[in-house]
């Protein structure tokens, strides 16, 4: 596929988009990217996302595909030559599937209300966060990753939330290592990778972007 | 797979069900049925589904699959000899598996607030759900279904809540048939399928369940 065309949309903090940024970077695909200003959002973000409007969108040979868990299934389906991020029997496709949901419909929201929330809604979420943590941590197991000896699309998509860890322990007031020391030697095991290196940004500026935004929250 | 034993842990109001039910009838699994109450939640549901706690699960040969989109998934990929739920070019998986996820993100949660709240939120959640609408006609174009000549993915995950429209016409005094014409012509071809038929609640009793949950809310 020397001729393809891949364009990535981002916006350099969205763990939406690392997820994505890591995929390539495991199937070695090269790409564009164009960082997006959601504030005043680009026509090419518009025509090519009309319905939700959102970053990543991944424009191959022209076409468009958003959603970033089926941005992920279409690059494992595509550069199907290396580095398979769904396994391929359908049983254990389906608990991949299941566990990269939970990590949108769980560990995201929760992360979230971290650090834009206050009082009883913060608190309740900080100790289901950790529950649900504990839960990954079972799910894990004794294995490196959860696809096994490689990153699969539960590790992908899980870790960029790792550089988000420093806003949640700093306005959260979390301490995650000591209650979830499995989760976190995980994810030094996957920053060993250079996939994943190479899509994370710094925790540092992650703070700053996260401070800025609980400013405008009017939480500063 | 004569030997296949299959159990669905089902609610039969649910439109999440529902579709796991047009999927097996799709392709002509037998299974066992398990209504479930989901205000005592039975051993057999805590036990296969821990982390959510809802259903529907699709239990096959002993083993729990949890989340409907991906229990359809499952299902398209472990009876693949007939009636394909999704296309096999990846671009054209991609764009099904984006619309039954909007499907579940807005069309579901709008249709739910149609009956379920009150107000500017009401008013709200109404003209998006028509405008919501209105982008599916426009994906259905001139095609019969959204799969195209049969029922694919969107299609199973959609005609459920046509099963809900009386009770968003009733308790939220929508018109959807004036406003979304080839959307109703659309759910009328569908009802002409066996497999739809016999998984779909009468309308009526879908009314009765909802009047029911909104006297619980406090609406009535």
């Amino acid at each position: 596929m020397a001729s393809d065309e891949v364009v990535l949309l981002d916006f350099w903090p969205s763990p939406f988009g690392m997820r994505v940024r890591i995929a390539l970077a495991e199937k070695g695909v090269k790409y564009e990217y164009k960082n997006q200003d959601l504030w005043n959002k680009s026509p090419l973000l518009l025509q090519t996302n009309p319905v939700h409007k959102k970053i990543p969108v991944l424009i191959h040979n022209g076409k468009p595909v958003c959603e970033s868990l089926i941005v992920l299934q279409y690059i494992d389906e595509v550069w199907n030559h290396k580095a398979p991020l769904l396994p391929s029997d359908p049983y254990l496709r389906s608990q991949a599937k299941f566990w990269a949901d939970f990590v949108d419909k769980k560990i995201y929201v929760l992360g979230w209300k971290t650090w834009s929330t206050k009082g009883e809604e913060l608190e309740a979420a900080k100790k289901e966060f950790i529950d649900c943590i504990k839960l990954l941590e079972v799910e894990l197991g004794d294995k490196p990753f959860f696809g096994g000896e490689t990153l699969g699309i539960v590790d992908v998509s899980l870790i960029p939330l790792y550089s988000w860890f420093s806003v949640y322990e700093k306005f959260g007031n979390l301490s995650i290592e000591p209650e979830c020391p499995v989760f976190v030697a995980w994810a030094k095991r996957c920053l060993e990778k250079e996939s994943v290196t190479k899509s994370l940004p710094d925790q540092d500026k992650v703070c700053d972007y996260a401070l800025w935004r609980r400013k405008v929250l009017g939480y500063e």
